[in-house]
């Protein structure tokens, strides 16, 4: 077996959406909390303007950021409570990146 | 501060190598053992050979896959030790699709 439950088809949807290294860096950066559209885009790098929308709309969509539009601070985005659980996915990234180069 | 030391080099390295579908599918499905290229290449869905060989030659190259040539079954591939370490970040994403949908 497997260490993915990849039959299942939420978990190949899970791994398709998180497979992806922008949208680790944006999840990354809602992980602070609540941001703006400019500076949710500076945290990443300024990653250009395409490629940032599709990402954060595929988050969106799924159900992981919510979009806040208040009309005197304009957009703004967080992680929503499911989006939340993203993140012991990037501290098990962490951890590898620590333990791999240790041993 | 964000979930990802990405100050720390180590940790932008693993992230771009781990933020990537294909790179998880090979390291998912050689969580089930040693492999001959054949073999694994028809388990990640016959992904094309360029991609195919390309995220090999990356897992090859980080010391996270090990290449073995043997005369009579040809080439194989497995986790190195450094390479198991990636499997808790695999069964952080399992978490995370069954929690992101039960919720």
């Amino acid at each position: 077996m497997t260490t993915l439950d990849l039959d299942n088809q939420t978990c190949a949807t899970s791994l398709k959406l998180l497979g992806d290294f922008w949208t680790l860096r944006i999840v990354d950066a809602l992980s602070t909390g609540t941001m703006r559209y400019c500076e949710l885009q500076r945290r990443v790098d300024n990653l250009n303007p395409v490629t940032f929308t599709d990402r954060l709309k595929k988050l969106e969509d799924a159900g992981l950021v919510q979009r806040m539009e208040k009309s005197k601070t304009g957009v703004s985005y967080c992680l929503s409570n499911r989006g939340q659980k993203i993140l012991p996915v990037l501290e098990a990234i962490n951890t590898f990146s620590r333990e791999a180069h240790t041993t």
